[in-house]
């Protein structure tokens, strides 16, 4: 088989945003998911599972953009719901309607296969839960959709019943189905048990219809489920980024691609980025849904390639492929132990490099600048998600201070209730400072005290510079760092600003004991960073 | 074969002190050694490796103090160690002898078992590594001490020279070890691979021997890779409570003992806990090491039975073997609903039943709660994580009427710098409301503005309600619903509160068009909740 055979045969089937977004905890707006499937279709999966359209009105919402707003390189849309509710007509059913509608290529329709679920969840009979199998994917077939089945408690349905689980499948696949899912909804499956189930399924079809996998984690198995099915025949394998989804998740997507490709020699995800890019692509994934990243994740985490030092190290230094069962680059991740003081240095060259140093041989400089960058680090900054303020803390090292536009006096913010009616406040905000050589008061209102400061900011600086009015803040992330000590934690803001004269964007970050300090710092770093950028001289 | 014959041939081998303090982030003191130690005897692991005495100095004390302090009922100390020095000899290597030292009636050795290890890390001959397993082991034996031999890169080394790694095994055991552990130290393995060398190894030293797994989760299959170990048949296997180690961790030895005793019936844990007491000695180990514990866990994770699906939640009440794939208590922990925008009426049920509301029948009400829940969280509120905003919000559907205790007429907080010390900001918020028949007027002052509102807040409370001393704000989040919004944004703020008289905790959430209304409804909220639940009456 070629690779290319093999990238054809084989469905990487992505459902952060299905099943994933079941984890306890998130709550993904449709602006999320929006911005999620680009991530996933660059990094290369097959097929990206948005929703369940007519069933969650949010999902619904999400194809109707979708289709007029996501372009999508490789990935083709899946639509999640149900076969047709008992003693109904397929072409009837809102359900079933609503999956037409969602204009989604794919559809995939979760079916009973258990036949205790059939009789005591869904309270129907066998034969009517074939029916509804049947009618709904020839239905949909017929109306020009790729589908797959989702036998749910396939395997615990299998092991009670296995002549009602393939009678099921078969059906499906009798229906037009491209693919059956064997779902092990529960997680509970160990590899052997699962890797014999598929087995004798496949043997039982006659090894030519498509099985997949669909695992979760409840035994700490949910990768190996997969790959053990895998290896027993099936070609289409479900998961999600970051292992995502209700009680212990689902199986890690990545880290089980990463295992086919790297340890099985199987090419598999088609995308721009690839496993390459499988750590960033995590990360930003985990910055949409706030879900703080597990450092122990296998390939992506930020340990994932650490390591301490002791009876490692020296090893290491002699060829670290001794210690490290990859090439750490190969995910895109980095092996950390070499980023101490000698590779911060050569990173933060580079970087400088980037933005235009040239930093090369100056040792003492970047000495210096290693040390500030760890002691912020310490204290909760991070650069890697605001180039803008790296850069003005590295110019301030190199020019020996820092760059200034304006001299901030004082500024306070008051957010008020209107007496009467305490759910309603409104924030104002003054802001006294020195800009063009002319003392500034400026007072801003706003719906927060942050938006109420970032008004009177550019109030008091628009007669000076009134190039920041091309300035806007389009984005603001909040993170308190500390969080067991509840209003006491310290504060991290990220904050986006895109000059619209010029189309670019950037990010900057404040840190302090609370939001709005910590706001301030941001915003300030970003229109002294915008004006630097649109080459202002200060005036 | 008897539970008693497996529980005395086969070793659950606990190394969270040694290996699993290898993970970043994680150092622990001596005291903290001799806390986590008689966790883990209760638990019913056979052996506990303390550390290694001779190389780091405060493993020497742990042993020291071991000796006088710990009283195991089950486990056994086992001290972790390395094979003696090339070209010296066992009895005059002080960290050999240190072994013995420590009293410590197991000593574990570490022994390279891959050529190029052998050769290029450790620089010495084939023969010569072997002589020190021989020599090593030897001498321990006849000190009397078990020994178990860890053969370090067994895996990849057997790939590359099986011959050399059957000869380090074959000649620990010709020395007198009980038991030779077959370490993925790289943790790069897949079950396959791992089936099939134990196989190997098992067949070639003729099924006599004892062999051991040691599994790192670098692949995501260390729970996987150390049952396919067993089912090859090995019976001494090694791990880490909450998986615990260095890059993405050892084996999670709680998973995998719960897997090899709860779905294929052996009988391991000898104490007096066992299984059933594995969710509150996991987490109180996560207590001592300071380590947040991570909810997606299998079996001991705070989500690990907790279901959100609509879909889930009306079998559930069904049945809920239907959806979990072993009933929770047999590890200590609890199913869980979470109430969310993908729940049904038959979710919002079952949680009213775990908050003792009888709600079954009352479909009109179920309606009207369901709906209430689904506006809500398309507005950003989250309920899953927020049960006592989620128990409010219930009862003023049952009831008809928001319980209050108080009448907030208003609110104002300012943030403002010290003029001309821009960096330095001090809040101060004003609440103005009627409690006990009382108007109330208090100050507080804060390190930010949603710290400042609080303390007004119970200052306005305390004469009415002293009951709220108690109330200590422990967690606090915050989340920008739709961040393309700028400033503009939505915020959700979810607040956690412990009732330090009951030793409770309850979680509220609040949304509003800026962090400081979010926070006002999430405390307001919280401190409602905690009077309700103390059984306080409106005064």
């Amino acid at each position: 088989m070629t690779s290319d055979h093999l990238k054809h045969a084989f469905d990487v089937y992505d459902t952060t945003l299905r099943d994933g977004a079941q984890q306890e905890g998130m709550n993904l707006s449709v602006a999320d998911k929006l911005a999620i499937a680009p991530l996933l279709d660059e990094l290369g999966v097959g097929f990206i599972e948005g929703g369940w359209p007519g069933a969650i009105p949010k999902d619904t919402e999400f194809f109707a953009r979708a289709a007029k707003e996501l372009t999508l390189t490789n990935a083709l849309l899946a639509a999640f719901g149900a076969t047709r509710r008992a003693d109904s007509r397929a072409w009837d059913d809102p359900q079933v309607r609503a999956l037409l509608d969602s204009q989604a290529p794919v559809v995939t329709l979760v079916a009973k296969s258990d036949i205790r679920h059939v009789e005591r969840a869904l309270r129907t009979t066998g034969a009517e839960n074939l029916a509804m199998i049947t009618d709904t994917v020839t239905f949909l077939v017929s109306e020009g959709r790729r589908v797959v089945l989702d036998a749910e408690h396939f395997f615990d349905g299998y092991r009670y019943d296995p002549a009602y689980g393939l009678e099921a499948v078969a059906a499906a696949f009798a229906a037009g189905a491209e693919v059956v899912t064997l779902c092990d909804t529960n997680g509970g499956m160990l590899p052997d048990g699962v890797a014999q189930i598929v087995g004798e399924v496949h043997a039982a079809l006659g090894h030519g219809p498509r099985l997949g996998i669909h695992a979760h984690n409840d035994s700490g198995c949910a990768v190996a489920n997969s790959l053990a099915a895998v290896g027993a025949g099936a070609d289409h394998v479900q998961g999600t980024v970051n292992g995502y989804g209700e009680r212990t998740g689902n199986a890690d997507l990545i880290a089980v691609v990463a295992n086919l490709e790297l340890k099985e020699g199987r090419d598999l995800l088609a995308g721009a980025g690839g496993l390459r890019e499988a750590t960033r692509i995590a990360h930003a994934i985990s910055e949409i849904t706030n879900i703080s990243p597990f450092a122990r994740q296998p390939y992506i985490g930020a340990s994932a390639f650490a390591h301490k030092a002791g009876l490692h190290a020296s090893a290491i230094k002699v060829d670290p492929d001794l210690y490290q069962h990859i090439d750490p680059l190969r995910v895109g991740n980095d092996m950390r132990m070499l980023i101490s003081d000698m590779a911060g240095r050569a990173s933060i060259e580079l970087k400088g490099r980037e933005l235009g140093f040239d930093l090369a041989g100056q040792g003492e400089l970047l000495g210096r600048v290693t040390t500030r960058v760890k002691d912020a680090e310490a204290q909760g900054y991070t650069y890697d998600a605001a180039d803008a303020s790296f850069e003005l803390l590295l110019r301030e090292e190199v020019d020996g201070e820092r760059l200034t536009y304006f001299d901030v006096e004082s500024w306070r913010v008051i957010v008020e209730t209107v007496p009467g009616a305490p759910d309603l406040a409104n924030a104002e905000a003054t802001v006294k400072l020195a800009a063009g050589g002319v003392r500034q008061i400026a007072t801003g209102e706003g719906n927060g005290p942050v938006n109420a400061l970032d008004h009177a900011l550019r109030q008091a600086l628009r007669a000076t510079y009134p190039e920041i009015a091309r300035f806007e803040l389009i984005d603001f992330k909040v993170r308190i760092m500390d969080t067991m000590h509840g209003t006491d934690a310290i504060t991290r803001v990220l904050v986006e600003t895109m000059d619209t004269g010029a189309e670019t964007t950037w990010r900057t970050v404040g840190v302090g004991p609370n939001i709005i300090e910590a706001s301030w710092e941001a915003i300030v770093d970003s229109i002294v960073y915008g004006l630097l950028r649109a080459g202002v001289e200060r005036r």
